[in-house]
């Protein structure tokens, strides 16, 4: 316990992943992690400052909260930082029209997004909707662009629904990168401005943050580079094998 | 014209890659570029040895041939290098069962594979049939394995057929490179043994052979690594923009 004491010295924010984290997806809305609905309502009793910080981009942030909440969560929207609406905010901001390769359920949250003669493509975790038809949509789009702009929602390369484990954005994002000749950017973790942003909305520094997650990479290096701290739980896509 | 007898001095063989030189492939059997079928008969006439070199992998050999026998080319099975046949000589030497992520039309090729309880995936240029699903069995069985061995046929980024540029299957090679965190095997172009077996079957050297094919990185490169010397045809996927 003391070296716990010594590792969390300082800190004053907590970032929490989501997926993996709180809870696995599936089926009818997926499983609450043991422990993690009591561990949440712990933290927010403490002077602790929290928010959840995800990359899911399959359904909109108000029906994600929903779940969360149906399964025990004490989280409300305005406590989460997720993608698609800082997409959002990046496409207006560059006056970027987007052809979405995206799932249909987080549709909505791009209603106000001027989506004619686009001039980038945003891809988020389509799921099903990652079809050959939809990805080559998505390839030609950015192949008759004179500047090909791709966004990608997350690099995560899978996730663990309760069925096992699933595919994510990273590799079909990858697979455009290849067959265009293009780099990514990327929104979500582990991009450091997604990061800060999440930091922001808490009033706390990096130094006095720590991130947990199932994600080695996108969560755990991503904080770290940040200047954060960071845990791996052993819970959602974690593996020994792969860490 | 001096320049070209000075480039092609000393070439006994020539090497032709299929699509986009020979044809575009595409609805109906797709079509035949203007020229090639003259062009195929005259070097045939010619003392230089003519081998096919193609990394086609939706349709068998059998079929690929009689397609552009139809188109008018003289050509048979036996001139064709192709990476279906070279593939299952390979898993059988290497006593590999594969999980098969590939074109229905190919399927024939593997016929004589035992497939059961897999412990590799080969992927091919599967089309519509890249679904998400499909992706996502290929992932399952390459995570599931101790040493996840992948074999993808060709690993190009993308063709022509008549109707537009295509994904090809190098894009989803390189998903799951990323989602497994592996390196593929790649039999077909621009795998050098591929390559040496063309030139094998003819009997010429490379620093006596020259290939000519619409692919920078697949045609030309890989011919070149190999020693010989090489052509960019500008029809097929060729373009001024993406040479």
């Amino acid at each position: 316990m003391a070296a716990w004491a010594e590792r969390l010295a300082g800190v004053r924010g907590v970032l929490l992943d989501i997926s993996g984290v709180l809870y696995d997806s599936g089926a009818g809305g997926g499983a609450a992690i043991p422990g993690s609905v009591e561990a949440v309502a712990r933290l927010k009793r403490s002077p602790l400052k929290v928010r959840f910080c995800t990359n899911e981009s399959q359904k909109p942030r108000a029906e994600l909260v929903g779940l969360l909440q149906r399964l025990g969560f004490d989280i409300s929207e305005g406590e989460v930082t997720a993608p698609a609406p800082a997409t959002c905010q990046i496409l207006k901001e560059r006056g970027l029209r987007p052809h979405l390769l995206i799932h249909d359920g987080v549709r909505s949250e791009f209603d106000h997004i001027d989506t004619s003669n686009p001039n980038c493509v945003v891809i988020a975790d389509a799921g099903e909707g990652f079809s050959y038809q939809n990805m080559n949509k998505a390839f030609q789009v950015l192949m008759e662009l004179e500047n090909p702009v791709l966004i990608s929602l997350g690099k995560g390369r899978y996730y663990k629904e309760t069925s096992g484990l699933m595919l994510d954005v990273g590799a079909y994002m990858k697979a455009l990168e290849y067959a265009c000749g293009v780099e990514a950017e990327v929104v979500g973790k582990p991009s450091p401005e997604f990061f800060k942003s999440a930091l922001q909305a808490i009033g706390v520094e990096a130094h006095e943050a720590i991130m947990i997650g199932d994600d080695i990479v996108g969560d755990v290096g991503g904080a770290q580079r940040c200047g954060m701290r960071a845990l791996q739980v052993r819970t959602g896509k974690y593996s020994p094998r792969y860490p």
